[in-house]
């Protein structure tokens, strides 16, 4: 299939989750854990039905004829026939927003051609609470519910967005990042934060624990394909990180390069 | 009128905001200043969007027969006539969200028999992005979505929220807390920080800028009528505050008596 095709997969698979997604969660399925994922975090039914409508979509494009290895948050990694392509999926990226009631958490789907990073080919990011889909095939730019988005050129740190798994000590890491914020945002979906910053609503997205390529990669290419940038918290491209699902590196993305050069001098400051 | 028949008014105001919000958003109401508001933040069209529709309510109500004191984030202090009861508005609570795209924002609006926010007798609170709807009647419980809402009884912090309108002084004010949470958020919107850790989404919420009246009276309602807790963060009730369009104190809320304890004790540690 075409990255085109690809992103139509990905694309049924969001309209399907739209549309039973009310079902599920008012049964309170997103309240009770199922057991631990792949990924080490717990599965509640919620991120199992979201795998589950994943998985039957792959599975019919695999009967199509396409070969590909999935590596996904809950599941772990399987392979549908022999191929280089992968598919990078987290069912429900925000789950504890999910189980705890609050609308904020999306599915993130990418497609690789190869094993690393700089392969990325298709990001998918919809946020299954305020149903805004994030689309990005590389060379074609990044979309917002059907219209193409660019991040501002202007310089600036004005709304920043963190992820803390560990706030203890992610906070300090972070501080000198978040004390230059005129305003900060922790939401709990590291896609969403991504799909966010590519259209214009945060200025810098940065993160202290390592996350997990599933988390970040169909944010990523939106991210580049809106015209921002993404690194580790060193400026180190991500191009050559292998896809799997261990915990790769910390993350920091900004609108534009100015604005990542004042990120990137901020958290490299020797701290007290 | 009636309690309810003031919840009515509200639940109505709320109807309206979502009929008519994917209109305003669209033309990109929500992201070009307009001036300041009576409460010193900017004021955005979607903002004044939103205050001309409860307005427009209000007048109704007025010319009904209802005497009353409008205190609003957007034009400040407006009579309706002489009478002892007070509506506190905040249209948009979460502007700087809406204005950037990112849809966790909400209307909060609360009814007081008097001058001091214990005589606080409804409060409302409506998710514009993701469609919740909260609501207290004094003495009635808290609903949400027409059910009604518990905080938990388990004592324990997990995810805790909070807001910094300075991050670089507001952090380090809150951050035993933070540091004792497993998972933090920041959202951006007081109102629904309120409203989710009602409906048993969040541990704890704390501030440590003074926050007004208008962005916590309908949520503190809300709260307590969940069984949960809001006092400053040494503890104080808030009952004595006056209602005006001036900060006053930081908060803290917590889902029971005993985490709030907990978290009361974290903040009053020396710190170093």
């Amino acid at each position: 299939m075409t990255n085109e095709q690809w992103l139509e997969v990905f694309k049924k698979i969001g309209n399907k989750m739209r549309g039973g997604l009310s079902v599920i969660m008012s049964r309170e399925g997103g309240t009770v854990p199922l057991g631990k994922g792949a990924g080490g975090d717990k599965t509640f039914p919620v991120d199992k039905w979201a795998e589950d409508i994943i998985v039957a979509a792959l599975e019919k494009a695999h009967r199509g004829g396409e070969n590909f290895t999935l590596i996904s948050e809950e599941l772990g990694i399987r392979k549908f026939g022999e191929g280089e392509k992968v598919v990078l999926v987290d069912p429900i990226d925000g789950s504890n927003n999910a189980k705890s009631g609050i609308p904020f958490f999306s599915a993130s789907l990418a497609l690789l051609s190869g094993k690393t990073l700089d392969t990325l080919a298709v990001g998918y990011v919809i946020n299954l609470a305020a149903l805004d889909e994030f689309w990005a095939v590389r060379g074609q730019g990044a979309h917002k519910n059907g219209s193409r988005i660019r991040t501002s050129p202007l310089q600036g740190i004005t709304l920043v967005g963190f992820e803390a798994s560990s706030p203890a000590s992610d906070i300090p890491r972070l501080m000198p990042l978040i004390a230059r914020a005129r305003r900060i945002r922790c939401f709990g979906s590291t896609a969403l934060d991504l799909a966010y910053l590519a259209s214009g609503g945060l200025s810098v997205f940065a993160t202290a624990t390592p996350s997990r390529a599933f988390d970040y990669a169909a944010g990523m290419l939106i991210v580049e394909e809106a015209d921002g940038v993404i690194t580790d918290l060193e400026g180190t491209s991500l191009d050559h990180i292998a896809v799997g699902l261990e915990r790769t590196v910390p993350l920091l993305a900004s609108k534009n390069d100015a604005t990542h050069v004042m990120a990137l001098n901020l958290l490299s400051e020797p701290r007290s």
